[in-house]
């Protein structure tokens, strides 16, 4: 049975061409640290973590390469972040559709005794009739950030981030943007949304392995930023603090080296490709793959969350109502190899959001090695569980 | 010119045969994600994490894989257990001989505004005369626990954990080993030695690749650990706070999966090797390296720390008095093609001890796959050095 992949909002299948073979080589060739040795090969890495960084900034709109970490992943990213800015309390907005990444530190700081933050989230449709104003209106003299995410990761549309950065920058509010489901997938410009952190795992549409993640920081928001993660860093060696300079300050310890060269190896090809090639192609996908949904069932059938007008970043997630969907999960991997994840996706609020809390969704997520035929062989398969 | 590598301490090279292959072989054709969909791909990650913790239990005589954390590497797993042990304050003891992975988030607490620990570290010769009574002495009734590395990354020289253990449990304090250099290099003992977590890199004694960690958790030390770290887990996805049970508390966000492949692959080969055999080869290479030292120059004319009386993980540290470190460090490099590391180490509390502080050292370490050729090489270049 040929397996149909559309689980890449989990992570991304198969990876960019040449990841596999750059950290193979590493391993096998190279395979000594980072700013902890002074030996050529010592430098090779120093050399590849720093072209990983330049090609960051390339694809993100970003000047200063010494401004983007190489972290564990968006997880810990978003802990590294959210943990030192609201040390002392605070306020924060964020959307309702936040995964658990976010809305987990941020909980555990809402409910601690000793200053606690507190939280409001936007209107689920702010600015679909282009009025931000709603968003204004929620800034308080408190209030520290706005974190959230770019795009749902249930049910892919993607917020209008432009917009509500422009908002940021004029009440003087940092602008925290988690882009696990849309780095690599629909362009992102770090000046032009005013960002202050633009956090990216490596290994969702950035075609990259897991275990590494990127994380852009502006200047003065970094000045700002204490460290949460401390240890060796290969620097000021003497000093039992950690550097004041980046991207040292955010780095401690050694990082995923066979992770700089997979990601480096992937950004490379996402920049040949280009992000809007791929987003031109997943939309057809998805495109496809709800009209042809709704040819099989009525669109009262089936509960599909997501705001109409919006972009999508490449999800549909599927409410099949008359049918468990839990079965429908199964039964497409155990007969058709197609492999999809039902359940809630880590993002509770989303559902709760979408009114699927109870029942949950099966998600469908494409990437840019999906093919039509995988599409149209997906939508054959639900036709017959649903018959 | 050939290489020899003599900077393990920094990372292991080269790593376990098959560690790269299987590495490849995940991201080439398995590479989905783990707990994170029910289709069988997704299962065959999650048997290989379960194998990955297994396989740590039978190495560091472990009882329960559960409890075995997979993390991104030790300075974040030592951060994870530090940061909530001491939020509300207390006493820490450490050894004198601190890498900054332990000391920086030691430091950050005790300078601290609110709550800040104090810290006592016990002396250098600790128990080289049998008697531990001095240890005992440290502690008080507000210590919370006594947090050490298992074998300086600088001397190489391993402290007596089992009777520091010992001590431990009887006082009632917590044991937190940092065994970034003893690993994979002597044996560990987890119930002999009385520890309540033991704190591994993957990518040094281990031979797997950087970017994963192991950390062991003994029960009840885990029970009253908070999490540092926030996020999705793939379970419980309903709760906004991380789930109470194990491994999934202290494991947020998409693990390093590549990584769980490599270290399995290394685990497995050490398994079949035996630490011990690994143990007596480098001691060899030690042994050799030592008495080769001695016949080119005089004990008065290089410091070499470290006590004698004490096991050694395959570290020697010199400091060549008459002749600049930085330059005998930098000919090796370009002359000789043996790559050592010159300076610090990252463990200015260690130098301070030895009195090297201002001159750091040339660390040559040894690890299983170097032979000793490369250290009669090796002694050789430092004559020619010196003359």
């Amino acid at each position: 049975m040929k397996e149909i992949y559309l689980d890449q909002g989990a992570t991304s299948y198969p990876k960019a061409p040449g990841v596999s073979m750059a950290i193979a080589d590493y391993i096998e060739n190279i395979g000594v640290s980072m700013n902890r040795g002074s030996y050529g090969k010592a430098m090779d890495v120093g050399s590849m973590a720093i072209s990983l960084r330049e090609r960051a900034c390339k694809l993100f709109s970003f000047q200063d390469p010494s401004h983007v970490i190489i972290t564990p992943g968006a997880t810990i990213a978003l802990n590294m972040l959210i943990m030192p800015l609201f040390q002392e309390g605070g306020h924060v907005i964020t959307s309702p559709l936040e995964h658990n990444a976010v809305r987990r530190p941020l909980e555990i700081l809402l409910q601690r005794e000793e200053n606690p933050i507190s939280l409001s989230s936007f209107l689920y449709d702010l600015g679909l009739d282009g009025d931000f104003s709603p968003l204004e209106k929620l800034i308080r003299p408190d209030t520290k950030a706005l974190i959230m995410l770019h795009a749902s990761n249930v049910s892919g549309e993607v917020f209008p981030v432009e917009a509500i950065g422009k908002i940021c920058k004029e009440k003087g509010i940092d602008f925290i943007l988690d882009a696990s489901q849309s780095g690599g997938h629909i362009p992102i410009d770090f000046e032009k949304m005013n960002l202050s952190a633009l956090i990216l795992p490596g290994h969702k549409g950035l075609l990259g392995p897991q275990g590494i993640g990127l994380t852009l920081l502006r200047e003065d928001f970094a000045k700002k930023l204490s460290p949460y993660l401390y240890g060796g860093t290969g620097s000021v060696s003497e000093s039992l603090r950690m550097p004041n300079f980046m991207p040292d300050k955010f780095e401690p310890g050694t990082p995923n080296i066979p992770g700089i060269y997979g990601l480096e190896k992937a950004l490379q090809f996402i920049e040949e490709i280009g992000v809007e090639t791929i987003q031109a192609h997943t939309s057809k996908l998805h495109q496809r793959f709800l009209e042809g949904l709704y040819e099989i069932q009525g669109k009262k059938k089936l509960r599909i969350p997501g705001k109409e007008g919006r972009e999508n970043s490449g999800v549909v997630s599927i409410d099949f109502c008359d049918t468990d969907n839990a079965l429908v999960c199964s039964r497409l991997a155990s007969q058709y190899g197609i492999m999809t994840r039902q359940g809630l996706h880590c993002a509770p609020m989303a559902h709760q959001c979408f009114g699927t809390k109870e029942s949950g969704t099966v998600r469908f997520s494409f990437g840019f090695f999906n093919r039509m035929e995988e599409i149209d062989q997906t939508l054959l398969a639900i036709r017959e569980i649903l018959s």
